[in-house]
């Protein structure tokens, strides 16, 4: 800035929100080291076959990008209805810039200013920060020691706070566990407002586990949401969508901004869909990597939630920064977050996991 | 739905906030026809040169689609600073899904419950939308039966309602003229907070028209927005832009969500900027096609607002909905938007003006 004036300005300065003041933005540290193991990205890039049909089929659509995108993106939502399965139609399902994106809307259309949104935490720390964005009020519910959310305490909990929005992750991130459709069914039952069950890891899910899309037919008040950047291996492309009843998608059409979906972004995940056989195939080896961390981890006599994800949070560190320290001095990124004295592991490359547990008994 | 309970169920039967109630979705009507005049959108499709340029860059980096994209963009952000020059650095742009995501950024770290936003209509419809979309309260201003804006009732209007957020559209949408800078710098002198000045035409704005990013450098508090939708041909790679003070962007920070710009996103954008010589070379073809309009419009004894933009507003029609309908029986589709009997239409290419031209001559 040229002026004097303007050379004088910071963020202090500027007539910000007042529940912004004093905060940092959100995000994991960036660091480039060897082993990245700290945003739950799926370690496996797509293949030259997918990469190459990515590129023709941008190819293909890129002499009409001076023409605004498919505003209700029917396509891609048809395509992911097809993947669900479940017997779900186009107008059951929605799509966004990532699941954050997706989540914020939910927030607009049935949050707000006056109202309130629930989880239980430890869990996805978006939720509330999402929730704050959109000037909705966050309660903070509690898991038990082991994790676990206690049904009748749930069920207290929102008969206590009668919450607009409630907020289940399964699997839950940091912690890895899915929960029980019974959980899952006792806050349904006892909420007012919406139920949000974020799946943004339900293909890692341990064999069994049952995905609370098989709820939606009973619940209309019911929110299932997806991602394509963990399972999928697309997180670069940033797509995430939901399934649920139509009439909570036509409630999202009323809060979407128009055109928020790309060409880009609907054509790179229709082909990815095409893909699936070979994406969804690295779950399988990705499961037995994350199993095998679980059993090595406790091996060393550490505690371990267990995991239906492709992340492990292991501990307990009286001093967890000096162990996150240690493993990024021997190149290792991990995540330092979720409850105290808890670390987490994404679940890499076999290559990577060596790497992992070798630093890791340089560090203990 | 499979459940006589979920049948049952439609919006209205939904906990959704209270201002949504018995709202539609924004959004022209999307017909098929063959003369689209009604978005506003670059006729010009991007060159086989360009469109082979972004298949390769997307193919060169498909490769890391399973990693989070750059989650501050710089690079993209150091490209649009040299394109809008004015002595630009990378820390004052800022970047997102459209301007509409650019927008409701804005929005939510300076607006937002108990806060407000004052526009002067008529003017873009998704000003007032965003706003709501914030829960920030709208308060309408207005224009002059010419469209402009009255420096002196404007900066009485700011100094009675003390707005957070003061919009200024230049070129204006749906009217089509650019503010004189001295009416941008009165309301920057009066607004107590920031003041956006919303300059998605601007490339296509007449000879000697300034923008209003030479105002950065004295005011801090100034923002000005941008879109690669319009001149740049690129509606469907969704890439809207701002350049402020550095602590403008900082602001941006707390409020976006976090990789809210995808791989391909940022990467289209790049290719786009390198072809900007190809692209913006349409915009002088655009800017005659669009005088020549006004010309024409006039010598049809229809008045016409004078354009610095890629449409024109024209009227006076006491029934405008049956114009516009006469134009769309004979394949054009035109925009029924803006002041009550006046219709506004997108500039395309000529033999599509002279589409538009016969059609309107058939039905007047």
């Amino acid at each position: 800035m040229a002026s004097a004036h303007g050379d004088r300005v910071n963020l202090d300065d500027l007539p910000i929100r007042d529940d912004l003041r004093g905060k940092t933005p959100y995000g994991a540290p960036q660091i480039d080291v060897p082993v990245r193991l700290n945003t739950n990205e799926n370690p496996y890039p797509p293949s030259p076959g997918l990469v190459g049909d990515l590129a023709e089929a941008v190819r293909a659509q890129a002499g009409e990008l001076n023409r605004y995108p498919d505003r209700d993106a029917t396509a891609l939502r048809a395509d992911l209805a097809a993947y669900l399965g479940h017997g779900l139609a186009t107008e059951q399902v929605w799509a966004a810039n990532g699941s954050n994106e997706v989540l914020q809307q939910i927030l607009q259309a049935f949050g707000g200013h006056g109202r309130t949104a629930i989880g239980f935490e430890p869990s996805y720390s978006m939720h509330p920060i999402i929730t704050g964005g959109t000037s909705t009020e966050w309660i903070q519910a509690s898991r038990e020691s082991d994790f676990s959310i206690d049904p009748g305490k749930a069920v207290a909990a929102i008969e206590e706070h009668r919450p607009d929005i409630v907020f289940l992750a399964s699997p839950n991130n940091p912690t890895g566990t899915a929960q029980p459709l019974a959980t899952i069914e006792a806050v349904l039952a006892a909420a007012p407002g919406v139920v949000v069950v974020d799946e943004a890891y339900a293909e890692f899910a341990r064999e069994g586990t049952p995905s609370a899309l098989t709820l939606l037919p009973a619940h209309p008040r019911l929110i299932v949401t997806r991602t394509m950047s963990k399972a999928f291996a697309m997180a670069g492309t940033r797509l995430g969508y939901l399934a649920a009843h139509p009439a909570v998608v036509q409630a999202l059409l009323l809060v979407r901004l128009p055109y928020h979906l790309s060409t880009l972004t609907q054509t790179a995940a229709r082909v990815a869909l095409r893909h699936r056989a070979e994406l969804l195939g690295t779950v399988d080896t990705l499961r037995r990597e994350r199993d095998d961390t679980v059993a090595w981890l406790r091996s060393k006599d550490l505690r371990v939630a267990d995991s239906d994800a492709n992340f492990v949070l292991f501990g307990r560190f009286p001093d967890r920064r000096a162990v996150w320290e240690g493993l990024l001095e021997r190149g290792v990124l991990i995540r330092e977050v979720g409850p105290p004295e808890w670390l987490r592991v994404s679940i890499g490359t076999g290559e990577e996991m060596a790497a992992f547990r070798a630093a890791l008994e340089g560090v203990l």
